[in-house]
């Protein structure tokens, strides 16, 4: 076999969810794009690799020290949404109705996989708060055990913010999910913290 | 949001199969790969693009002019297998059970999709066989109506070849296959074929 070849599949492989035959259909793929394209690819690929780095305020993606919404004047520096990942930060932007800052955790507390809050940056977080710029601060975080874990800690160690409100984003029923597909946590919490119409 | 990280996801992105989630994911994945395996990925990809060719014998995937295959003295010279694409040779040597020539056609003959048999590589076959030392030329095209028709095609082109026996691979039930999954003419032409035990 082609050693070209080979090499190509053995390195996409390495990717999750790519296995060999897959690997081998996107090294065909490559074959029917342009060089020029493909080229522009691994140019992209190997860019970001080494010149990305993450905010010195948020821990966003960042090309810079400082990332685009943290430099963004037009942003509102009193709310800070904390997320666990940058996608999250993606997730939200796309809704295009937050028009704060975020705090990008990298993770959630997990005794199972050896996250600890010191493998958060949790302590960048406080740093951004004792500017004394922030009055709200919104947990974004997953619902799972690891997330509220994560919530529950955050919110122990904000309690000696003064002047800060904690804030969790709304938990219920999502927009197009059914009833019965539903677990009877997530439909006990919707009825508990049900609002007049 | 980052431009390094726009790039990568929307290159990514131009892969099959991958949409921008999926590419987001995988950009994901490479900030947790050391920098060094990401430069070695990129350059397998890079280096594929720009210098593998096809063997100017047989149309499989090559290193240099000639592919190993053909290169290699210790396989079968008198007899070719015909496939489709590239990835076939690869599934026909993973069961060591051939050891002769291949020829890769490109693709078959699809009128939907405006390909004809000068598509193909077709005369290059041929000039094989012109050669004189092809004793058999086993198709192993897809059961399809544009693998049939290829076949077809080839046989009738290859009616001139003297000498040359023209077979098929065998076509029936398949190991693990269950008999109520097959469809009637795979069962039908089977049960034609039937083999003594």
């Amino acid at each position: 076999m082609s050693k070209l070849l080979d090499d190509v599949v053995s390195e996409l492989s390495r990717l999750p969810g790519v296995g060999r035959r897959t690997a081998m259909r996107l090294a065909m793929h490559m074959l029917r794009m342009e060089e020029h394209d493909v080229m522009l690819m691994t140019q992209a690929m190997a860019r970001f690799r080494s010149d990305i780095r993450y905010c010195s305020r948020c821990n966003n993606l960042s090309d810079g020290d400082v990332c685009e919404i943290c430099s963004d004047a037009t942003r509102d520096r009193s709310t800070v949404c904390v997320v666990e990942q940058v996608k999250d930060v993606l997730s939200i932007e796309n809704t295009r109705q937050y028009n704060g800052l975020y705090h990008v955790l990298g993770g959630v507390i997990s005794p199972m996989q050896g996250i600890g809050p010191s493998d958060l940056k949790i302590d960048l977080l406080l740093d951004h708060l004792a500017s004394g710029d922030v009055r709200e601060v919104i947990l974004a975080l997953s619902t799972t055990v690891e997330g509220e874990t994560t919530s529950f800690y955050i919110s122990r160690r904000l309690q000696a913010c003064e002047g800060v409100r904690l804030t969790s984003i709304a938990r219920g029923i999502g927009f197009g999910d059914e009833l019965d597909y539903a677990d009877d946590l997530t439909i006990a919490h919707a009825l508990h913290n049900r609002r007049p119409l």
